[in-house]
């Protein structure tokens, strides 16, 4: 038995489309980040980050946060078939390092962004807005680059690399990020990903 | 036979501590950034997102960047008997867990903090120094409460996690970063951690 504790984020639909992907039931628990739940101790004590998505897999007495390792564990654990996850060889490894470069780059500079754009006129600071949608331009280059000779997916074949990035880049498309915009194969990838059953149940999770 | 392409950075530095735990031998290449080479195209076809470290394992075809994949990599290759990750179970997921939660948040926080800290006076932004401040003051108790109950190591055992941390950990006290000062069970564990031979020789190189 698997118990999500989310609410309708971009880190937690990572894992609600890896979820659907796996075909694996669970519970979902709503963690109101509206009311500071993901402070209180009780939450504090399974994450100490004090960030939803946390992952409970009650028949291993697993529990595990980070959404890049919860599609890891997943991975490992419940796709025999290398559905989202090589086994082994390169491909393996290609999907790893596509899962830590949107751990590291594009979450980090999108969601900064994003609560900058959302902030109030006193705690909003253009200067760095600035420097992070120069940031943001950079890294759409970055993803270009690795879609190059016309591959459909971000390691190659279909993986968790792509399944860390969907969300994020379709709430940068709802934005209309310019540095988005212009990229014609980010554009078609965002096109193809959104036409998987298990990623379009994934992202109506919590919602 | 392994080329590690790099440079005296804490990014690279996890990568050297790795192989030197393994016993790895590998040949350095300087990839020199002052002189921009990590933009070169020679470069930039290795790694579209133009970062050291990269790995190159010769007898494997294997091409990796990103540090936090390396590692998994290097773990899932060459280290049979768990030394910095465990092959199954709860302990290999905290391992994991802690190498997506550095990538995420301890690199990509205290990076652009240190990249503001050096900036010159027109490029500084001191209201972003002040909210990169607040979030790197957060983090040392993330990682405090990581360590709560007298635990050595950040997901239990000797780990990539640990690996991950030390480099940029190790720099931010160089830089008395007062979030950190303060937190004796994190100084115990940098103590804890400068120990190990292997740490001492990956700190070492490029140098």
């Amino acid at each position: 038995m698997i118990t999500l504790y989310g609410g309708p984020t971009t880190n937690v639909r990572k894992v609600t489309i890896a979820l659907e992907e796996l075909s694996l039931n669970y519970t979902a628990k709503h963690v109101r980040l509206d009311l500071g739940q993901q402070r209180q101790d009780w939450f504090t004590e399974m994450v100490p980050n004090q960030k939803i998505p946390l992952l409970e897999d009650h028949d291993r007495s697993m529990q595990i946060w980070e959404s890049g390792a919860i599609l890891t564990y997943l991975a490992e654990q419940y796709d025999a078939h290398g559905k989202i996850l090589a086994r082994t060889g390169n491909q393996r490894y290609a999907a790893i390092q596509g899962a830590f470069f949107q751990a590291a780059h594009i979450g980090p500079n999108l969601g900064r962004l994003n609560d900058q754009l959302r902030a109030s006129d006193e705690t909003k600071i253009p200067k760095m807005i600035d420097l992070l949608f120069v940031e943001a331009e950079r890294l759409s280059e970055v993803l270009d680059r690795m879609l190059a000779d016309n591959r459909s997916f971000l390691a190659g074949e279909y993986s968790i690399a792509d399944i860390m990035h969907y969300p994020w880049l379709a709430a940068a498309r709802e934005l209309q990020f310019p540095a988005l915009m212009q990229k014609n194969g980010l554009l078609a990838w965002l096109d193809r990903i959104a036409e998987r059953p298990a990623v379009q149940k994934g992202m109506a999770s919590f919602s």
